[in-house]
């Protein structure tokens, strides 16, 4: 039967993506559906009980920015909160916390459950229905397990592991989504058909401890950052958090890994019956074991389930290994020795599909209006997914209500630099984010995603007024804080030797304005507003005065983004530049029609990939695998000469943008 | 693999049946495993969001006096209490809650993490290790999905609605647990290779409805019981629950029934695609629109799904008619013209066995130390499952220590009603708990279930200290409150006409006892207290002692029990004498290898009959449907003539007891 209502956007998963999916569609203010196998799984964790890290923190905030939920949730949900690297730039600084799976899930579905235009729909989806124009195909809608069909302009498909989805402990192998999930089947099936390229990967999971039998007295505790408790959200504060825990840390040593060892003979990796690849940034405890030969120990971390469960994530033991050979590899640890595995670890195999053929905006180019996010794109990563999730389901917004789509550039966040990788690369293994596969990263930074995205999302009506209130209450701040630190000058006859000597390290030898004196190493905010002190001259702001006008967490973040934007502006600067150079060729846009096989002066090959793989920009152009510079200098004349359509306005557009930006 | 620890007692499955059972067989200090496909769904409530009412609530008590969780879980969770039949006699008044399914599970599994001698396992089963000594076979252990093998003394199996589940809406159908779970195929196909008596059985749930789309203006509101709320547990109070919210009603019309009766054509349970039978007592909308074709309107009850959801489960609307009959049958009520349909209804059949097989214990006769418990027993209800879960764990504990059997008489409890039901009479349709299956309902009450029950728990170890002590408070208090009433005597000289005919209704002609003046119609303890007061003579108890003692909740069940133990104590002294002069009959044991093909005084179709049931008691045997009474007489007759061993000496003992107690 049809459904009487019909919607402008259907999100087909409830995980990380399909819940930012949906979330993002609906605020937006499309009528979207959620179609999920169980609404009780909505925001369920299925792997580590821990959000962010380095790259993966980034994303976070960059979706939090765009008015996403998964940072919020993390603060109502967060049981340990750390900021990795903080002692070095604050490019690579990222924030992690630990989450309790039941208050993380309870805040997912909290939301969900809460946001205008949005509808649930709990049952699995069979298929989707698709009609062609003739020239194309065009998604219609989605089709349920009991055959209930649901009419959508636009589908999302985040299908996580569920499609074809294949559980292995051993040799042993059954059907399932997940651990006490049933797969997606039938739909994998039926995408098969619908001749999108698919492929498998695999990932895999730890067991799972229960804590009453762990011998915490053998271990190292691993306490969260304390003072302060870091935040997530742009809107957060740590009076959100509950109570907050330690982790543990125990590490395998060599009897552990000639206990792994003695099951490769029975491992699904290394015996050939996992066909899929596997995440190489995230392996399973057989794979280091064989990779690194010569280590004897590799750290794990014990990470609490949450507060109201005595269960235990073991980070760094993942494992598809038999179950005889994950409880002695186990209990030879210190402190495990009597360990109760409660869930056993596994790998997963499912299908992904090639994210060579997705749009920039994460359209399937077979399929008009299908979109695709998270794993199904061949990633892995709760931060990834959401990540995807949330620019899927603006993107489909956009198109269900005939407007241009949502496009980042890689400089403007690590969301671009996802979807321009996914699309350009493709993937051979599970996709991981990294602050390494961002060339414009010290402007990507986690504590300005704000800065970056949020005027974006706001425009897109991603983001509402709270967020955007307040937004605007600490840009504003940070402007004014800013100036008004260029403006207070001090010289050394107001400024005395001694006072200087204390403030700065040494005394001044002329004047100098306070953002200058920021600028120095070792020299912090606070200390530039003693330096006025001491000079006697009128510094309008200090952190009290912004701590009594905002409150004490966004009074941090403005000072932090005073001292980041005035400390590192010259390398922010020189990056600037930088983008705008590269901008020339970044967006200059390919002609559709454009038939490279005609184009002579490209080798064979690179005529054949630009031709499967028709890039959008002749910078995803310059991106894909085998495409020389040299390569792409020709096409480039190739098109001058060509006159194509637009191409050259175009051309012209974009190297005027490049000159007034440098 | 074997895994190396190995247990008492195997419980696979982890719904009502499950964990009480789990808890039960622990709690007796035996090592118990528990099995289920998910953790995450331990304690879940795959139904109505409610626990209780009429025959139910006696139950929950029972399985409370006897140290059970579903009480206490309910008392964490409940965010509506009611007494049902509050007006009624004691023996028929309920009580019955909704509770918050989050709050529930949160409450169920807190319990399972923290029992000592109970480990969890996640992993479905898909086998049971089975070994004959040549006479009989023996369950020794339960084998997992991915081949791993628990060695155990005993296993209770509490499948559910997952033995081979089979999800129908309209003539849509499809494999499943439950909806969202998969279901459990390979050991469906196993036991049927152990031949255990298999048939199957259906049951149906309505859809859920998102109360945003609710028009609540247009129902009836239905409170709760506020002043007092009533608590489930005999260790609980109403300070332990959570917020309490109202159940609304609206009602099916002429035009509802006209859209149900649209849709019999594609009914899976009118088209005879659903072979299994349905539970009678809760039948779906389709069947009261057929079965009561002369009503034109049922009430239904929207209840709350919890305190942090808009979701309501509209009580009395289960279904299993397709999509497109059961949207349009919603809208044409009251207040549910715009519902918004979060999960259709449907219907699922799965496997039974044939609860005759059991012995008075829950084994299964054919597999030593296999026993069963809940749905696949033949009932339905969250209730019927915990109660056969506490029984079905406690014996399970009792034959791996070697002990005797638990054995619960039909005049000491409901849970012995249940048992008796269905060992002796079978089912055939899901059974549930009414009072009018008591047939000693008189002394079976709710208020009394620990009175009965608590201290048979102390010694099988059920009861823990606390509770123990708790229990022998109350009873103490009660016994030496009504002994203080029988003690305390007024007659006219102390009590002046004008306080007698104030406090009771009239003068009193002679000398009286408290508790005489009790029995009196209208008169309750304060009553009685006042009447001492005005007579001037030493009463040592009132309510207010009571309560400074004990506390009010614990007091107010103190007079509770005085008021209906002096009241009834007319009737109750008879029913026990009836239960006397039955137990002749009742516990008299047949012998085991007894030849009921040799008995020719009885028909050759009862021979048939006892030659298949076996019974184990001449009880059990009255209850035979085909076994008459003249049956019965013949049997004894031979049994003494033929002086099987031990027989006469019990038939002799079972008479003098009969007359010591007449």
């Amino acid at each position: 039967m049809l459904h009487p209502q019909s919607f402008d956007v259907i999100v087909v998963g409830g995980g990380h993506a399909g819940t930012e999916a949906a979330l993002a569609a609906a605020r937006m203010g499309c009528t979207t559906l959620l179609l999920t196998h169980n609404i009780e799984t909505l925001g369920q964790m299925s792997c580590n009980p821990s959000i962010g890290g380095i790259g993966k923190g980034h994303l976070v905030k960059e979706v939090d920015a765009l008015g996403g939920a998964m940072a919020a949730a993390t603060d109502e949900a967060g049981i340990q909160f750390r900021i990795l690297n903080g002692s070095k730039g604050p490019a690579v600084r990222a924030t992690r916390a630990q989450a309790d799976r039941i208050l993380y899930k309870a805040a997912i579905r909290h939301r969900l459950e809460n946001q205008p235009n949005l509808w649930l729909f709990q049952q699995a989806v069979d298929d989707l229905t698709v009609e062609s124009d003739g020239q194309r195909e065009r998604v219609t809608g989605a089709v349920t397990q009991a055959g209930i069909r649901f009419r959508g302009k636009t589908v999302v498909l985040t299908a996580g592991t569920f499609l074809d989805g294949r559980i292995h402990i051993g040799l042993q192998n059954h059907s399932a989504g997940r651990a006490g999930d049933p797969p997606a089947v039938t739909l994998s099936a039926r995408l098969k058909e619908l001749k999108l390229p698919q492929g498998r990967l695999k990932t895999g999971t730890p067991p799972r401890i229960d804590g009453r039998s762990i011998d915490f007295s053998q271990l190292t505790e691993q306490p969260g950052d304390l003072d302060p408790v870091p935040v997530f959200s742009f809107l957060g504060s740590a009076s959100q958090h509950p109570r907050q825990v330690p982790c543990w840390i125990t590490h395998t040593n060599a009897q552990t890994h000639a206990i792994i060892r003695s099951g490769f003979d029975r491992s699904p990796m290394f015996t050939g019956v996992i066909e899929g690849v596997g995440p190489r940034y995230c392996p399973s405890i057989e794979d280091k074991v064989n990779r690194f030969a010569d280590k004897d120990s590799h750290q794990i971390f014990l990470e609490p389930e949450g507060l109201t469960t005595h269960e235990f994530y073991p980070n760094g033991i993942s494992t598809s290994l038999p179950f005889d050979i994950q409880l002695p590899a186990l209990h030879s640890m210190p402190g495990l020795q009597n360990a109760h595995i409660l869930r056993p670890g596994y790998a997963i195999e499912y299908d992904f599909f090639d994210p060579r053929e997705l749009t920039a905006s994460f359209e399937t180019r077979a399929i008009g209006g299908l979109f695709f996010a998270g794993q199904i794109n061949g990633t892995t990563g709760y931060e990834e997914a959401a990540a995807q999730g949330l620019f899927a389901g603006a993107n489909a917004a956009l198109q269900a209500r005939g407007l241009e789509p949502l496009r980042l550039g890689r400089d403007q966040a690590y969301l671009g630099v996802l979807v321009d990788d996914l699309i350009t690369k493709g993937v051979s293994e599970p996709y991981r984010m990294f602050t390494s596969r961002a060339e414009f990263r010290l402007q990507l930074r986690e504590d300005n995603a704000d800065a970056r995205l949020t005027e974006i999302g706001r425009g897109l009506g991603l983001v509402d007024e709270q967020r955007w209130a307040a937004f605007n209450r600490k840009r504003e701040a940070v402007a004014r804080t800013a100036e008004a630190l260029k403006r207070c000058w001090v010289n050394p006859s107001v400024l005395a030797a001694a006072d200087a000597e204390r403030l700065l390290g040494k005394a001044i030898e002329h004047e100098y304005n306070l953002a200058d004196l920021l600028r120095r190493p070792g020299v912090d905010f606070n200390g530039v507003v003693a330096v006025a002190g001491a000079a006697g001259v009128h510094l309008p702001v200090s952190r009290e005065t912004l701590a009594a006008e905002l409150g004490e967490t966004l009074a941090a973040t403005v000072v932090e983004q005073v001292e980041i934007a005035t400390k590192y502006a010259g390398y922010i600067g020189k990056q600037v530049d930088d983008v705008a150079r590269a901008a020339h060729f970044e967006h200059l846009k390919l002609p559709a029609d454009l038939d490279y096989s005609q184009v002579k002066a490209l080798s064979f090959e690179v005529r054949q990939k630009l031709g499967r793989h028709r890039p959008e920009t002749l910078g995803q152009a310059s991106r894909l695998s085998g495409v020389t510079p040299a390569a792409i200098s020709l096409l480039l004349v190739h098109l001058k000469k060509g006159r194509f359509q637009g191409f050259v306005d175009a051309a012209a557009a974009s190297a005027a943008a490049a000159q007034d930006a440098a």
